[in-house]
């Protein structure tokens, strides 16, 4: 047994409360290691020395250098402490807060068995239910339709169709995405995160100057509340961009500092260092290497306060359903709780997703975000599809190490996504395959979470780097008959109950990727990404991709549903 | 290598900011892996893929399977990204969120590297300073000592020096604690934790019913009042107990459920399972299986005001220097989050101390507590003193093992005791071995965190489980001389600014466990709890027990100051 391999954290991913009486239990172990058995012997902390439960684990994960056991536990009294025992060619091993030992002294397990304490209901992580069966759609504003012509357009600068560079303005606003509501529902989505659309002078509006206000470039406050209103009829939710990192070096607040300095009551509200921002504006910190862009100090209660009034303003006047936040990993964690609690608050149900690139978990407690943008996942599937790095099984070990980074409800929350705005687009990368584009799309639909197409993936749009992967829409191409069908079907099956709610698992078979959804009953992707393989389908096919004769070709999927997961 | 051994979590005690520009971070590796070097590769997130710096990190901790790697690095930019370099027998692998590789793409860096990605002020783990220098005594006021014989002592059923049962009342009160404070002054004492001292009929008080008041058995608010002002006479700190995971049965709020059942506006301030609570009073949760101890729903924002309301008073009107959380692990997070903020915004160096028996780690991120009861501590010490299952290098490495639990903050932060009201006393598990009581007091006195001594520890007095560790004081014994002066001893030693502010390091020599801090010059305790060795002191001996001729006997100790740490 690799006893250093062994790993378990208290009141984590490790050990976690679903719901009021329901504990989800997981140990980690080598991936060499055969145990005989692995269990978890639990009880009530007040009568553990002569009263416990015993419970068999099963591996349900495994990352390729590991394999995560686990259980889910009723309990009725919640003041659960446990341990584990491990039996290995007959050997029997406890593991405890001691680490793991030959023996174990229930008599004196206050001391040093696990414990989640007790279930409070304030600390059970939730979840947005409405999460479970959406299919986002992400719209950069500028670039996806024009339909009012009655604004001043004398700022449009980029013939649509032409290729944008990082100051072209192409007119694309807020009353062009109302116009393709229909289409997008048709594609299947039930809902939008739009960047930015506050006041700012750039086409991303990754800088704003006036978060109370819609830009008019984008149709002013009443084109939001239109598509909202509209939105909302289709049933299709809006999630709106939060940049709270930072500004634009032309909000009223930073401008003030710029011209009174210290004696300017929005001093501390940037981060400086000394009494005034220099000629060379070297001396205040801001977003990346842009000094347009002044950082918040989102420690400083004020700022957090002003910050709250704008989270709650839009959820309160114009029904948001949700917040997409920008550069959230480099925002205090302190301000994420507070925010937390006033748009909950304003609205239980409003979806807080950070943008997150690296492992989140400290923000994915419960007390900050519900999920974040799942980078890792789009990571993976470039590494699996595109850049070889990866086989199937490597690829389903990658999933499954990402997976055991969260809690169940956290997994559920995530957005998944392919490429957006700040990426190369995945179709590009993959040097126009769509066939890599087709199945790894279908990766992302059965994944738990919700899938997030980037505007242009259903023509497909080429894209490289920001700003070419912000290309001006296009509404038919050569392939976008054969993606649109496959999108709006991916779509239909994601709201499937197998999807919004069956457990994940991953795995290869023949040398190809499989993952199950199982709920009741299972519905399983099997991805070919190598020279045609004789598939045998097993259950009803839902829908397929290069699948003929029982012959999954390259680039090609099947899902199916089967009987009796 | 042992490659599953490896281990590194972002945002953690692995990596967490100690001021506003500097980083700690560690890397966990087996203790069996002999490393050419470890390093850690660190940068600015926006320009990481061009421009790097390395460190090196060399084993700081040991707990007998892993060794933990350690760097502190000062940074300017504070966005924050890194991974580690290991080289072992010649071989190269990196290790980032993608696990150990053999080669790095730094250009993709922002998909997986690892990132402390910025260090807002609100985040880094703050420290209560006086908490550096503090000595701790807790008393157990109803037998500790009675001075006010005025107050009606009819509840008085216990003659002092006779053995307690459950339900004593010996008298204790608060004139008693202040008439004591010039000898706890001289013991080296300057903070005292005080169980509870609110309105409860009980002699512990952990049932109260009245928390805006104090007991009358204890002499009411003015004798606590007059406690405090006398104590910050003499520089001593007032830490207070706080119940707030249950209350007693006779606290009027419960009574109203008792009485009203749902109709209570207090309903849902108690966990209550259908429309009221039974006659059986079977249907609501309590603290362990004391019915007449309801739990607070403490999820409840009711709740959390009401508490903070009490939090604050005590603070505000009486100006105590702290709060010990009861049962501190059973509360909601949610709840400590909000007392936290209460707390620090009226005190802002108000000690938050939880009773928490298991690692607390999620309790320790700088939103929760200061510190808490270090009773793993406690049971190393046991085990290394009394229980024999521990030699010198096993304590080195379970010490070892605990203190990479937290962050170097939370490590200063905590309350390190040997027994206390709800523990055998310590010289009683040692079969009245002075020694081993006099070493152990040498080990919590040289550790990180603040040594909190039971009332009567000097003398010292014997104590099976509760009631029987909670006997009446007695003032001198046949050992109390040299108990007292080695205590007065180790609390002038633990001023020094090595033990208040310096590193810890744990190891074993020659059979016997040393503990060594070091600023800029070192002390350090040798213990040697077998049969006498020979010991050469290296430095100015400022303490020794059972020393002499250069042997160290079983059950003695040398503190020496060493030069240039």
């Amino acid at each position: 047994m690799n006893k250093q391999a062994i790993l378990h954290i208290q009141d984590s991913q490790y050990c976690y409360a679903v719901s009021p009486h329901t504990v989800q239990l997981m140990i980690r172990c080598a991936a060499g290691d055969t145990f005989d058995s692995v269990s978890v012997i639990y009880g009530n902390k007040y009568d553990y020395y002569k009263k416990r439960k015993k419970s068999s684990m099963a591996p349900e994960f495994c990352d390729g250098g590991y394999v995560y056991y686990t259980a889910r536990l009723k309990i009725k009294d919640v003041r659960f402490v446990y341990i584990f025992k491990l039996v290995i060619n007959g050997e029997v091993w406890y593991f405890s807060e001691d680490g793991l030992t030959k023996t174990y002294n229930y008599k004196l397990a206050y001391y040093n068995s696990f414990q989640l304490p007790y279930i409070n209901y304030a600390d059970i992580i939730e979840t947005v239910d409405w999460m479970k069966s959406a299919v986002f759609y992400e719209i950069f504003i500028d670039r996806f339709c024009r339909a009012d012509f009655a604004k001043d357009g004398g700022y449009i600068n980029l013939k649509w169709g032409d290729i944008p560079n990082p100051g072209s303005f192409a007119g694309g606003d807020l009353c062009g995405v109302t116009s393709k509501l229909d289409y997008l529902k048709k594609l299947g989505v039930n809902a939008l995160y739009l960047t930015p659309v506050f006041k700012s002078v750039s086409n991303h509006k990754y800088d704003i100057s006036d978060y109370f206000e819609v830009d008019e470039m984008f149709g002013g406050k009443e084109a939001l509340a239109r598509l909202i209103k509209e939105a909302h009829a289709r049933g299709i939710k809006i999630v709106l961009d939060a940049v709270f990192n930072h500004c634009s070096e032309n909000l009223a607040q930073f401008k003030d500092v710029l011209k009174n300095g210290k004696k300017s009551p929005y001093f501390g509200w940037f981060i400086i260092d000394g009494d005034e921002i220099g000629e060379d504006r070297a001396n205040y910190e801001y977003f990346s290497l842009c000094k347009y862009m002044p950082k918040f100090n989102t420690s400083n209660p004020e700022v957090q306060n002003f910050l709250n009034e704008i989270a709650t303003y839009w959820i309160r006047e114009f029904d948001i359903d949700g917040w997409r936040l920008d550069v959230a990993d480099e925002v205090s964690h302190d301000y994420w709780r507070s925010f937390r609690k006033a748009v909950k608050a304003a609205k239980p149900d409003c979806v807080i997703l950070g943008e997150n690139w690296h492992d989140a978990r400290p923000y994915l407690c419960g007390d900050q975000f519900d999920g974040i943008m799942n980078y890792a996942l789009t990571k993976a599937c470039t590494d699996y599809f595109i850049g070889g790095t990866l086989d199937a099984r490597g690829f389903a070990d990658r999933l499954g190490g990402l997976y055991v980074r969260n809690t169940e409800q956290t997994n559920f929350m995530m957005l998944n996504l392919l490429d957006n705005h700040d990426t190369h687009r995945f179709y590009t990368l993959a040097h126009g395959d769509i066939n890599k584009l087709i199945c790894a799309l279908a990766v992302i639909y059965m994944h738990t979470g919700a899938p997030c197409v980037y505007y242009g993936t259903e023509v497909p749009l080429e894209g490289g780097y920001d700003p070419d992967c912000r290309r001006t829409m296009v509404w038919e191409g050569k392939k976008s008959a054969l993606l649109k069908r496959i999108i709006a079907r991916l779509g239909a099956i994601r709201k499937k109950k197998e999807i919004a709610a069956g457990k994940i698992s991953f795995g290869e078979r023949d040398g190809m990727f499989v993952l199950e959804r199982t709920l009741k009953n299972k519905i399983r992707l099997t991805v070919n990404n190598r020279a045609g393989a004789p598939f045998a389908a097993e259950g009803k096919v839902l829908l397929s991709h290069n699948f003929a004769d029982g012959i999954l070709a390259r680039g090609g999927f099947v899902i199916e549903a089967v009987k009796g997961g």
